[in-house]
């Protein structure tokens, strides 16, 4: 652990003391490969990204939040007013601020500031760990509202890790009927079906995606609407596309390769949309409501939970694929959920 | 009672059994008043269009259903390939067939004959009743779509009758995280509150639309997204139109007066739409899909049951405004939900 | 005219040399009245918002924009990244600052100063008085968007004045096959046959609403799609309505009476969507890019122009109805288009 | 040629003398190989499906038409009211009945009967070749709508052929603002721009796809906000892909192999929606109103003509590429337009 002085906030920031930080794949793999595709670490980088701390000092301009107020961190802040920013689709912006994507620093810290407007205040029922559930949680908005998810839609979920169990909690949530989540391991798929997939799939490496697809249409009586794929595999890519009902959406999460072969005549001549999701936008209010109301559950996602101090096991622990989600505590007078 | 010969079906029809045939509204105002604006009756006319009964003879060139099926009944079956057909919104085709709707005849009789194609196979785990409700559930559906209801929309109904109580149920199936729910009669919003709503909000006649929508406001702590108007009556309207946030939505399902005076300024000027719903159109598959896997229950809205041969009886029940649904069971041999 | 110093941009700002402001019936109004609904006129205020100009100095963090670039200045300016900036509705956003809006000040001046990333690089191709007109334009796209013309559709605008002609120009820009556009004046139905409108409707103050909208059908054979109002007359938004096919809609950019009588039933049984429309938002990028292309031409509605120094006769021309659009020269040394 | 018996409408049907019939690729495939991918000619099939003609009698249930009117024929008639077919997406019913695939006829002949709902009345400023090219527009519009073109649209369009060309002539007249078109044949690309491409390109076959990507950016000084893909080849899809501005759109139009190698994650990560088109729907009215309005001019496209006599003929000169639409006459009594 680094000594770093307490930042101070500019005039349209705060200052949070972090409270609960989620670990992501991602962070580990920059802790271990020090880049993915085009993000390179070239200095040393505060990990963390999925968090939520209380906010201890307030810059001059903020009116949104006050001193004591805790809140969860959307890690995304655009720089620039440019056509995306303006059209709603800030992900998109080539210029955004993101922690933990180098250049940009973390929020796996004691002390942290970030933009107020892209901090959003907890109600009282929703617990800090809820809080930085959010960001993965946002993952599987955007990538349901991408989909189209709506009442009586039928969805396959290829893959049963965080991200997967996510895109299965907010299809519920959003009215799907009928949930398939296929993955190669039959405990993943456990949690899974308690967290109410209606058919859990444990599919083998040698399967091929026709076989599969049609697998997934004997379960359903029908072919799925959408299909969500979180492994980016592309043998599952390929099962998603057969699987997919004519003028239904397959939606990309999981990512593979530079180049993919794919049956992109069959997609094409089935007007099976391929859509991809970068990170999320506008998915903090509707998940914070969302928590608020109860109609969400995501506590069960947290499975380990460390002491900042023990970052590096919590690492350790996360590499090794152990449990779903594994938090770390940075408040050391208040380690509750 | 008429007696009627048992019609035969044509090649694309099936001949059905009828089971359970709900008590709408407007059968109850085409009985005590002989029409319904321009709908005039004006030779004797079977009501009823709430329906769900099993297929006793089919048609020669029907694929989709056998003898035994249990089937749900969508009422509406368009006569011409017309632009509003081939465009799916063959509700708003001007020949469309819609049962007890003058002059086309409905189905609260023993055997009634209709098209295959808008006869929808039940599950083994949904009941006729819960069959005969997807007619109401599918204007919830419709308007519920028509609004845009998704993850974590936060929505006003006015008026908890049957169909505010579906709109209810559907909204919640669809992602909203709060609803607001108003209701002269303190009685009716205990089944809302029973039925999910969040907030139920009595109303007096006199109260004043913008105060309303003020008291709304409070209960979210924000206006809500969007607002289904179920009552017609024009205060409501003028209320769901101050109430709703701006870039929001009213939807109007309560079929008012001819003319009616609202604030159409302050509707333009905050970019809140306003969008009529008529019946509905592909409904039964998601409705089905919901019913089977048990995301919305129906089945407390039955709160009374009679023989067909009471039908006078059920009649005046509903025209009373006793109970929320009024189910006819048109089987001897089965009078089960 | 009153001698104000010139003001210093601030980090994201840019100073302008203002070479042309048209001017708008709201300029007008507030010269007139002091007031338009809740907008009051408390101190002195610069009118002014349709505005083009070269930009003579640059704010210490703008990259967009350098000295010399002659810019469209788009007059609303969130001043917060609330949920309507962050979701792409900026126009909604209740901070906004706006040019000539109480108490915000408008660029009919000589230098002026704008958030840089609201001023729009002109092509060389495209004047500045165009550049102005990007304003008007734009309450075109954004009412025509609203309203969804797309390919084929047809469209009924009612009123012939400055805005009745761009929403024709932008509508037939977007594919629309047949656009009727009606006025009590014959004589601006002739520059809306110029610009390239299929059937000029002259009517009369006494004609019926639901007879009107009759003649509207038969001219085209079929009722309009889509009915853009522009006068804000509460008999003309009857006829929208009677007029526009069912599934269709009607979007209202002219401005009432707070309260307004209108046949809500007909439009709510016909699913006939009823939108308003606030100002604009992303509309310039795509506005310059039509320009530059000549797929618009907005030059014919400029029929007069005054130096700055005759201000108070260009007033009173717009006030007094002749012309289109009147320009306001504000640049000494460049008087040209 | 061979003769067949004079076939006999159905009540619902029309029989029309044949008056122009456009030959596409498709029908050479057919002719020359038998089959395209799972559709395959087992007995003698009439090839033909952008027809025009005029009703010669008319099936005792048609109420749309009347001997002597002169119609398009839209040759896809679904045969189910399906799922697809109910929700205004009939080209995917599996079931439909599609003019010359097999094994259904198509309408190269002298008399031909077709289903009245799918014969369009042609104004009397349309002609019988616009009428029959209504069907390649259509695959057009399909294509641009799936697209989302809109005002201001930048687009690319991959292949000069017959299809890129209605795929400009479309994009252009719903607004797009700048069009590259590019293809291997400088020749091909002399037509487009006659119909209106601002960017021709040349490409050549060893161009790799991230610089040809690259030169699209620089000719339109941004990166097109769709492509339409015409050609089928994978490294035109490559092309594609890398050159769309994220949050955009490609349109898969040509027919490639089975399974195409693709860039995947760059199109996931910057959310590049891929979609294809199979065939079109709904699009008839619109391309009618558009040939009427005169917005929208395909009769360049003809360059040969031949009487049905010498239909060997024109297929060889289409095999051979010579042109760019090759019409056969099938009325001996009128070889006009």
């Amino acid at each position: 652990m680094e000594q770093r002085p307490i930042p101070e906030p500019g005039p349209n920031e705060v200052l949070l003391q972090m409270h609960s930080v989620g670990i992501c794949g991602s962070d580990v793999h920059y802790w271990q490969n020090g880049r993915i595709g085009d993000f390179v670490v070239k200095k040393p980088m505060v990990l963390g990204h999925e968090a939520a701390g209380r906010v201890v000092k307030v810059g001059s301009a903020v009116k949104n939040l006050k001193e004591g107020d805790r809140v969860a961190v959307e890690p995304g802040v655009p720089r620039e007013m440019d056509e995306f920013f303006k059209s709603g689709n800030y992900n998109l912006s080539p210029t955004i601020f993101f922690c933990a994507t180098p250049p940009d620093d973390g929020n796996l810290c004691r002390f942290y500031k970030h933009s107020a407007n892209f901090c959003y205040k907890l109600p009282d029922n929703v617990t800090y760990e809820e809080g930085a559930l959010i960001e993965p949680l946002s993952v599987g908005i955007h990538a349901c509202r991408r989909a189209g998810v709506t009442l009586g839609s039928s969805v396959l979920i290829c893959g049963a890790g965080p991200i997967g169990l996510v895109c299965l909690l907010v299809a519920k949530a959003m009215g799907a009927s009928q949930v398939v989540i296929s993955d190669l391991s039959a405990d993943r798929l456990v949690m899974a079906k308690e967290l109410g997939a209606d058919f859990p799939l444990t599919v083998k490496r040698e399967d091929g995606p026709e076989e599969l697809a049609k697998r997934v249409e004997g379960m359903l009586e029908a072919q799925p609407h959408i299909t969500i794929e979180c492994t980016g595999v592309e043998s599952s890519v390929q099962t998603a596309i057969y699987a997919t009902r004519p003028g239904g959406v397959v939606v990309l999460v999981g990512l593979g390769a530079a180049m993919t072969t794919i049956p992109l005549l069959n997609a094409a001549l089935r007007e099976v949309d391929i859509r991809g999701v970068f990170r999320y936008c506008n998915t903090w209010p509707m998940a914070i409501a969302m928590l608020a109301s109860k109609k969400v559950n995501v506590a069960p996602l947290v499975t380990h939970r460390f002491p900042l101090e023990q970052a590096v096991q919590a690492f350790e622990t996360t590499r090794q694929g152990q449990g779903v989600k594994i938090m770390l505590k940075c408040d050391k007078t208040d380690q509750n959920p």
